[in-house]
């Protein structure tokens, strides 16, 4: 029996190239999506729906939702909070559903939604999430979301951290050079990462907007074993997914 | 006066996002084409016209012009040879037009034709690329080609080693994580480049197909001063431009 493959895509603007749907599929989104949401399943949501425009947020909310909505560093006035994971507390949210609007992200956990598995990824779960991966034994695409369709540094950097998990089991390989690269990101990265992070325009963005508080909380590794996985349009814990 | 910025665009898919009609655009595509129009230019070709279609080519070729066109390693029957460097020698390309099929790189070439300048760069003239670019003073983008719209290792690294001279100069900055990533993996890679490369997708390809001959020329810097620049629909030296 071969190997299984390792890929990673930079932007979803890449995405059609990449397309694997025998694959298990990581979205990534460091600052702040993905790392809000495994977050948020940590401390006891019991569901997220992720929508792309401020509408759709909307919508929810007159139905009754929880919704995080925020553009630019300021929470919308119709919403509960704002994306930060530290809104996220459990007196808040447990056994609630969550809407969570945000641009990337959602676009990007959508246009995978054919994979055989599309899972939430974040440095605060990356243990499981690669225990996971070894266990079913199938193609790893991790998508960055990017900023805008841009290439990032914090997404590419944990892109490579699991890559190296799961290369390190010698039961995965990989011939992309998108996956070389980030792995050779994460191996400079690794012994300061909150120093070589300084350097991410997106740190320079949340900054303006006193928003850069999280950065450190977003890049911890293993605070819990929660995989957020997509079932149907709604996010779920991946043990209630059949 | 604000200093000027470098980008790195990853990928044509990538270029709608990182357009700058202001800016000095470099498409690079190390493996082969842009190592080849290079190689052209300094043995006196007079003129390349890039094409990105077989027919294309065909058609010029009924006109009487030099053709180089291959697809995956082999010459098509109807070119004069293949897209190599090493074809285009002295004695049999002075002073001629030539027609260069090449996918990836007449796409980029193309879509970035609104630009102040569209150059070609290689390792062989990057002196050259980094002295005009300072001397003229615009924005700089760096427009890999890459492979079927996907990253690939020997274009971002050659972006990293363009960017690490231009801001040698402190008369640029870049706010654009793609520019740090390639200039950190250049970093990376700098000391052991013939080693580096192995691992590149593009360099098992070419292995597969014994071209692989061509790839520490291709990495070799500073063989010319010519700089290949795009006039209207072909490429013509720098200063043969208006």
């Amino acid at each position: 029996m071969g190997l299984h493959k390792v890929e990673v895509c930079f932007s979803p603007a890449l995405f059609p190239d990449f397309r694997n749907d025998a694959a298990v599929v990581v979205i990534v989104d460091i600052l702040r999506a993905t790392s809000a949401i495994v977050t948020a399943f940590m401390n006891g949501v019991s569901k997220i729906i992720p929508v792309a425009t401020l509408d759709e947020a909307i919508e929810y909310k007159k139905k009754g939702f929880l919704v995080a909505a925020e553009r630019d560093g300021i929470v919308r006035d119709f919403a509960d909070f704002g994306n930060s994971p530290y809104n996220f507390k459990r007196e808040i949210i447990e056994g609630r559903e969550i809407v969570y609007s945000t641009t990337n992200g959602t676009h990007s956990i959508m246009m995978a939604r054919n994979s055989y598995r599309v899972l939430i990824g974040a440095h605060l779960n990356i243990g499981a999430l690669a225990e996971y991966i070894l266990h079913v034994e199938r193609d790893l695409l991790i998508l960055c979301a990017g900023w805008k369709n841009k290439f990032n540094l914090e997404d590419s950097l944990f892109a490579g951290a699991l890559t190296e998990k799961v290369l390190n089991s010698n039961r995965y390989e990989t011939h992309c050079d998108s996956t070389h690269a980030s792995l050779d990101l994460w191996k400079v990265a690794k012994p300061d990462l909150s120093g070589y992070i300084e350097k991410a325009a997106q740190r320079h963005r949340l900054k303006k907007n006193n928003l850069d508080d999280v950065i450190d909380y977003c890049h911890t590794a293993d605070l819990t074993s929660v995989i957020p996985a997509l079932n149907d349009y709604y996010l779920t814990r991946l043990e209630n997914i059949d």
